[in-house]
């Protein structure tokens, strides 16, 4: 398996509860789509969330760039596309394109870096042994 | 077609963002699961979302009863089963129940009347003539 | 120290994300204000947050009421009172009248049921000795 | 008044609801608490809540970049401290720290790009003339 395929997609039909009085998506709701198409990633990547809610080693957000091109609305089909982009030695970077079902412009472009953290201590361990083909710098 | 008719069934998979440090499912998150659940059902009504958003003719929650019976944890997946229970004249009420899927203890009981309500003025509509089959009082 | 006086009010200045596209306080918002609310009020009978997170003995929410009576929009500020109404063997109930600065006619009533429950086993206990002299059932 | 005057300093007190099952709080959590500094930062400069819900002339996030350092627990007491660092044509940045309560240490950095769009045609406009003074470049 080569890095270009972690990648999955999901879809989400934008709720009231995604919306504010602006009448677009609110900025922060996009970042719960993303987080569920991250879950599935990861999951993609062998770190299932049951499996993480027994060992407790949990991949966390450390840094996230996202920029607000476009406006989602009311009852939009969105498809968001998430991908590893990048894998170094204690942190790795996914990236995601949020868009309309069926269309290429993006509404939404984010990229986020991610550590695996042992919780409860919050101590950052080594990526696994098993990415190291994915090893990039 | 029957009141009885006039539901859905929507899925969800239990993301860390539906949690809290208690380690199950926070109370608020399973609003937001009933909110998609009887989004969908008022679709079946002929109420779907792209129709609401230009009519801006809004079903509004009026009052929640929710139980909570047990809890939902972390990369549990659910099913919220949803069916209008009754249509009066100016309100309806729609039933709500969580479980793990394919299990049929309830975790959650919820029960909503709304109305239909002209933003933005916020003025309650009568229910549509066509709903006058199902008008059980 | 009476039943009465355990109460507790909060203030919210309504911000966009407690709106939706119908132009209000969206109903799953006010649910967080009298969360708020609810912890304070806890804090005032001795279970106040800190001790919550080390002895993980939680005030768990099992059934919630609320109705939606008048809605509330941007930039409002809001007071949300809370009081104790009832406590009995495993469960006591609070009450919430959700107002605007300075008004009393009520925006949202809602009364919630709670039990204490160890986590993360989950087990519900008697309500403590101390809170005996309230105990009207 | 001097592009460091435009500053404001927020406090929350670290809610369940903001909180997940890894103990710790939620990484969007954070945005909403930077959401209410932002806001605040606003109404110093003129765009208070009331004002903006009835010009709809809306300062929109265009990009967040946000770094999560040291994480926040349960009832922890939280600052979180924005001010404006620059003013461009068409778009300014704010920058957020978030500390613990007395301490200086952040737990989370992080900077937001904020255009003035008039809603709903979702129209980006000039920034105001009485920000000239400020603008600098």
């Amino acid at each position: 398996m080569k890095l270009e395929d972690l990648k999955f997609t999901t879809e989400e039909e934008v709720m009231f509860f995604d919306t504010d009085c602006g009448g677009v998506v609110h900025n922060i709701a996009y970042l719960r789509m993303i987080e569920t198409c991250r879950t599935k990633l990861a999951g993609e990547m062998g770190m299932d969330l049951i499996t993480m809610s027994k060992t407790r080693l949990f991949p966390v957000v450390v840094r996230t760039e996202i920029d607000y091109k476009l406006p989602a609305r009311l009852g939009d089909h969105l498809e968001i596309h998430g991908h590893v982009s990048e894998i170094a030695k204690v942190k790795f970077w996914c990236e995601f394109t949020l868009v309309r079902k069926g269309e290429t412009r993006p509404l939404i472009k984010c990229r986020q870096a991610l550590a695996l953290v042992q919780m409860p201590e919050g101590k950052p361990q080594r990526l696994p042994d098993e990415w190291k083909e994915f090893i990039v710098d």
